[in-house]
């Protein structure tokens, strides 16, 4: 099969360049992509140092975009940034997928003047999939791209979320839900309310109407629609307490002897337990709505977190998520 | 010391009446607690079935709120519901604190046409505690009374944040945050940007700025302040991750012999973490900004649960939280 073309931005992310550039180690011939690294030249190679790296091309570009810059019309017409470059190699048909773990408003807004949005969609969403209790995956958007969304964006993402759950997780009848506050179809926000109808008329029976907080990971939904500032606040929550009862856990369980040679013959148990729930081995989201198949990862991401993002990459690009987003969407 | 006297809507939560008749059997003398049971007097004898309960008066009320019961102008006149009852008593000073596990639009509804705001609040807010991975505990507000919150509103609830973090977290100098995106003060919607400049002004160097969502348990802020919406989606996400990763772990465990016979030696820690994190053991919280005391308890509460959010109530009249946040609004 022909290899899936991945531009990732080596300069992106709080353990930038290092993670980008380990992330790399982890690609075998039989992964079946090839990958451009685009970043400064001599701190990519100092961090690769010579360790053999299949398949992949290093790009020299001097400047990248900070984590915490502000994203103003200046960096968004910048052309000579690492993560504008990455942008630039999809919309040239040079790469299939563009990648980065960095400034998320930034790679979002870049994507969208160099990519632009595909007919039927406002503005776009990013989409995680998360665990679920029954074993499965879910989808949750939008995570973070749009903080300020309307009812009919909510409508849009419920639409995107359909296509990707069926090309991503490889469910044929997609249930959708609203994020919000209650069963009832009346609960919520002036928003939600709006959305509820939307969502309604457009889904039909696959509609499973509002999802509260604590079903998120019980499997009631496939696809979460929310607003991208709830998406996040709840994302990040979640890691959060899902960090925390690590850490607690520990502490109640060294706190005696009994409990030290309990978790001696747990290790095992809870290494496998703790990579099912570690957000960061889910890699990325994926940037649903603009012209070309764009991975955002994590800030935070790993070296083992950009690879699951790359792999990723390649899932969308060999499914055709856009070709099929774009026919979804103009059909509305 | 006197008693605190406390009106408990017996008919409220989705077990009851069973929870709330149950949880009067925890009651001590020395809690120092004198208990209103008001609901269907029929009902709460063959619950208590003649068990001793300490200091406890049943009041009989046939009407009771659903659970699901959309909340009207009808249903907020009728003073004939227990809920409404337990709120009258409050107002006339027969009780010093009022407590709810049902309908919880109903009864903060209720609790404004029967008791009133304070001066200077222009919407109540409902307060919880969370305990942190630093083994504090933490204020959330809002988790749920408003949904539709405007910047002045989160700058109220900062306020009151931290008059209740003094009086029933003992901390003597509460810092202040905003639970949002991100850490740069641009960040999030319009309802953030606007709110981080009034709480930057009202609370000078003990605001600690922007609280992403996996920093709310980690005790860099004492009093974490969001809208009604983010508040309650945030809320029970984190219940919901905390179940899953209880059933996660469970399943993990008990996959082999090793891991069951490590289970085995791990219980005793087992059961003191899972009752560390379980949210229903902090009860309820303190429906902030009314004139009186009352505290609105989760609805699928338990009787052990009912019984914490007594005690609750108990601290918040014990430290005349009532009157600290009556002077600290009125200041502004």
């Amino acid at each position: 099969m022909k290899k899936v073309r991945i531009a990732l931005d080596a300069m992106g992310g709080d353990n930038a360049p290092f993670a980008p550039c380990r992330s790399l180690e982890f690609i075998r011939t039989d992964h079946e992509i090839e990958v451009y690294a685009v970043g400064d030249d001599a701190q990519m190679r100092k961090i690769l140092a010579g360790r053999p790296v299949h398949g992949v091309t290093l790009i020299h570009c001097a400047r990248s975009i900070q984590m915490g810059e502000k994203v103003n019309r200046r960096l968004l017409h910048d052309d000579e940034t690492s993560m504008s470059r990455v942008l630039t190699m999809v919309k040239r048909g040079e790469v299939d997928c563009a990648l980065s773990a960095g400034n998320t408003a930034g790679f979002v807004g870049l994507a969208i003047t160099r990519l632009g949005l595909i007919e039927g969609v406002d503005r776009p969403a990013i989409a995680i999939t998360l665990p679920t209790v029954t074993g499965g995956r879910m989808l949750l958007l939008d995570v973070g791209a749009n903080v300020n969304a309307k009812p009919r964006q909510l409508l849009q993402y419920g639409l995107m979320g359909r296509c990707t759950a069926r090309k991503i997780l490889g469910i044929s009848q997609p249930r959708v839900g609203l994020l919000n506050i209650g069963e009832e179809q009346e609960k919520g926000d002036d928003l939600r309310r709006e959305a509820y109808q939307m969502l309604a008329a457009a889904h039909g029976a696959t509609f499973v109407g509002n999802i509260e907080g604590q079903e998120l990971l019980t499997g009631k939904a496939d696809v979460v629609v929310t607003d991208g500032f709830t998406g996040n606040v709840v994302l990040k929550a979640s890691e959060g307490v899902a960090r925390s009862f690590r850490t607690l856990l520990r502490r109640e369980i060294l706190k005696n002897i009994r409990g030290r040679i309990g978790a001696f013959l747990l290790s095992r148990n809870f290494r496998d337990f703790a990579r099912r729930i570690d957000y960061a081995e889910y890699g990325g989201g994926i940037l649903l709505g603009v012209n070309g198949t764009v991975i955002v990862s994590h800030g935070r991401s790993s070296a083992r977190a950009i690879h699951h993002a790359m792999l990723l990459g390649r899932k969308a690009v060999r499914e055709r998520l856009l070709e099929e987003l774009t026919l979804s969407l103009a059909q509305g």
